[in-house]
């Protein structure tokens, strides 16, 4: 399989289809590939259970006969966290107690395969999708993929790896309080939270079922836009289900009929080759409400990715961060701990001795907060929700790090709850405030610590702005890796958010190929 | 005063605005009048604090000048329920011990009063708005103003029985499980249970904050739909607060454009003199699904109607009531009875003894849920909301009884708690999925127990059906006391549910004369 090595350097949806077309490689190779390396060392940690070759070639036989252009992820090799039901293999959510075998896929797993997607293996993340970190897993601590003796970031551990490691093309992760974007940034990966409920979430484990979302870690933004298009819809019986609707806000790349260019000297609109994320306001956190825990590698680096921003012709807006920190603290020193509990509390009360100590520890603390409690913290976010609406009032998007440091294995192993909490400083209100998030890669850090790791940046935006964020992830994509070639002007997502992002996939490939490798 | 006690008989917005208009009556004397009879004994203990002429006189006063034509609410004597803030008045919501001083009046009050309104008074409630009986208070068992032996209906009951009495043409009440509804139902009027939000909570003692709703208590849909009006905007700082979007779904009696009439057969328009709820698709409960608590009266009364709705031309469809069924449990049965708790835990807990013995007995039983409890319930309402959903698919309204049956005082006092869930049968689902609702007399019971007594039934739709619902209350009052005299072609709303109803509100007057004539 030496032949095919090549493979895991640029896996991406489109290099691996562009090959297909050509006839240079075929589903069966790749498939062939994966498992050679699946079905050897783990030293990452990031596997639960890879499928084998057998159960991956399955899925390639399902493809026999079948028009690549009619499947648009025909034969994308992806990985699934392993809190994500995969029909017939175990679902075990790090908790080999806890373990099922479904007859089902879980909904979104079942449209992926549908669409010619072929899953390749279960992943590595922290217990019951409770943590950031990927550090608690009887699996073992989930290793950077870039330098393992750091974090992978969790909980969404392993499907973050996988990723980087170029073993899949794309890979399924959960959401609720960060765990979609933490590992993303901690692996130079996009990492998108989309809107709740607009992935199904039927089939999943859940952790805290009214805030759980199911994410996608991709390359580019490209790729997580194709696998976001094949992935949602209703599923039917999904209480929290929601229809997706792009158009509920205004685009900022995409002047409205009452705001459209002169046609005749074209103003509004950006050249290509200039600032291509000219007139979006993004809002940024005032500078004593940022958080970096010490460290300077984060804060210099953020510092970089504002300037760059700036450059791209985007407007900064200073922004009272507070409603959105107060949100924050509400989620992780609130009752919504409680939760968690709620959706696995018969195993919890019959097999307390099942649990990851630190898992036990956390859930255990459900039981200081009573009723009463739970509903005077949702009037208290009612509140907050309302007083983030006045921020969203004057900005399209708000930029933040994805994580506020990073931190070694053996760090988390010290202090586990405490370093792993500083990863959510700004992921942690998005779900509780009905957010979309999109976390993006914003090159490394050139200084202190952590110097030579990934860096990431997150924009967050209301509701059903998923396409909009992707819009500004590769306008940003091209800016920083591609030498001001925006991709804005090349990647138009018709409005309804229907799928037509194939035509430049390749271009943004490139970019990022480039600014992984400085990683 | 004598000559204006024929007010008593026709309070109503419209035809105290045509005596304003005419000359023949002024607002000073509206409330001297009032204040004549509410400074003196209050056998029904309506009043928790009536207002004394003087304070009335001042909103007269403040009339001076003003045009009629500009203010929809000129010279209109309104009660508050005394959960809502009046300015300068104790709001008590029926617990001495828990008043306080408002310097603002509630945003739905500032709103009547700026549209020219004039509060008379403060009315009497179950404690804390607990209830749905009227028995619940420290001023006395709230009476019925058609046989005072019966129970007002509650938490609303005082404002009920102010409009039943003639005093106000409109009143003030809220609604959490029914309250704004039952004691419609008990007295022949009118209660409209508006979407959730879109009728401020802003200045009101809360109940369970995520589910209150400010009601109205009027003897026509017309007069209901004014205040509705007048009463209705986003209000600052509110975090319940919620646009009005009233086109969010079809509306049965106003044909959409691609089912608009044939414009020379005019064939899907109902001829006004036949049949005015025709088209209209009607969820009637299974019959197995129907309560009555034993007593045939109301059983008999709601066939009746259901007779009458058919002739009228609707379509009646059995739906599976359980989903809302079980909902009504949910709130009953489960924890949000600690919602209740959390609005007024610290008074709870510094003075239980200043609470209602049958107020303190409920809200001591928030103690026994968890906050894992909670979540599990929001789980479960999540499911039976999906549930619910899918009979909407079917129909444009659910019509039920709007109480199960009815009680003396004395047999609320011998069993309150389960004689007053009995009331709730078909109205505490209603705020838990998000509907709007309406309470619509129906008649008087002709046989069994309660005969004599007036019976309503309720119409229930999706969330911002507000004025849909008033146009199906229209119709069908129309068809019920007025000789099948539909209102409905004479009474156009526009599109966006600006107000424009005055047109026929002299018709409809008389037809609810007559209605209530038979109590």
């Amino acid at each position: 399989m030496k032949q095919h090595d090549d493979l895991f350097e640029s896996m991406s949806i489109a290099a691996l289809q562009a090959r297909y077309r050509d006839g240079s490689l075929t589903p069966a190779q790749v498939v062939e590939a994966i498992a050679a390396r699946t079905s050897g060392d783990d030293p990452h940690r990031a596997w639960i259970r890879p499928l084998s070759r057998d159960e991956m070639m399955r899925h390639v036989d399902a493809l026999a006969g079948r028009d690549i252009e009619a499947l648009p992820l025909y034969g994308i090799p992806f990985a699934i966290k392993d809190n994500i039901d995969l029909a017939g293999i175990p679902t075990t959510a790090a908790c080999p107690a806890y373990a099922y075998t479904p007859d089902k896929s879980a909904a979104v797993v079942q449209r992926l395969i549908a669409a010619g997607a072929i899953p390749i293996g279960k992943t590595n993340l922290d217990q019951f999708a409770t943590g950031l970190s990927g550090q608690r897993s009887p699996h073992g601590a989930c290793r950077n993929a870039l330098d393992p003796r750091y974090a992978s970031g969790g909980s969404s551990s392993g499907s973050a790896v996988s990723v980087a490691l170029g073993l899949a093309a794309f890979s399924l992760g959960t959401d609720t309080a960060g765990s979609g974007r933490v590992p993303a940034a901690f692996h130079g990966l996009i990492g998108l939270k989309p809107t709740r409920g607009v992935l199904s979430t039927l089939g999943v484990v859940p952790a805290c079922k009214s805030l759980d979302c199911v994410s996608i870690f991709a390359r580019s933004a490209n790729d997580a836009q194709r696998v976001f298009e094949v992935a949602r819809g209703v599923a039917e019986a999904d209480p929290y289900a929601r229809e997706f609707e792009p158009l509920m806000q205004p685009h900022p790349l995409r002047p409205s009929p009452q705001h459209a260019p002169d046609p005749v000297t074209r103003e509004s609109v950006p050249p290509a080759s200039q600032s291509s994320l000219r007139g979006v306001r993004f809002g940024v956190p005032r500078a004593d409400q940022l958080e970096f825990f010490g460290d300077t590698s984060y804060a210099q680096a953020f510092d970089t990715a504002l300037t760059r921003l700036r450059e791209a012709g985007a407007e900064l807006i200073e922004i009272d961060f507070e409603p959105f920190l107060a949100t924050a603290r509400l989620l992780y020193e609130g009752p919504w701990v409680a939760e968690r509990l709620a959706a696995i509390r018969e195993f919890v009360e019959t097999q307390p001795d099942a649990l990851h100590p630190v898992i036990r520890e956390i859930i255990g603390g459900a039981a200081r907060w009573s009723a009463a409690d739970v509903f005077a913290a949702f009037d208290r976010l009612a509140v907050l929700r309302m007083e983030a609406s006045q921020v969203w009032q004057q900005i399209d998007a708000i930029v933040t790090p994805t994580s506020a440091t990073t931190a070694t294995v053996d760090q988390l192993e010290a202090d586990p709850i405490r370093v792993n909490s500083r990863f959510g400083y700004y992921t942690n209100f998005v779900n509780l405030l009905d957010l979309s998030a999109l976390a993006v890669p914003a090159g490394v850090c050139t200084s202190g610590a952590h110097a030579g790791l990934p860096f990431g940046i997150t924009f967050v935006a209301r509701a059903h702005q998923d396409v909009m964020l992707l819009d500004l992830a590769r306008a940003w994509l091209g800016e920083t890796a591609c030498e001001q070639q925006s991709l804005v002007p090349a990647a138009p997502t018709s409005a309804n958010g229907a799928e037509n992002t194939s035509r430049d996939s390749d271009a943004t490939e490139l970019c990022l190929g480039e600014s992984h490798d400085r990683h």
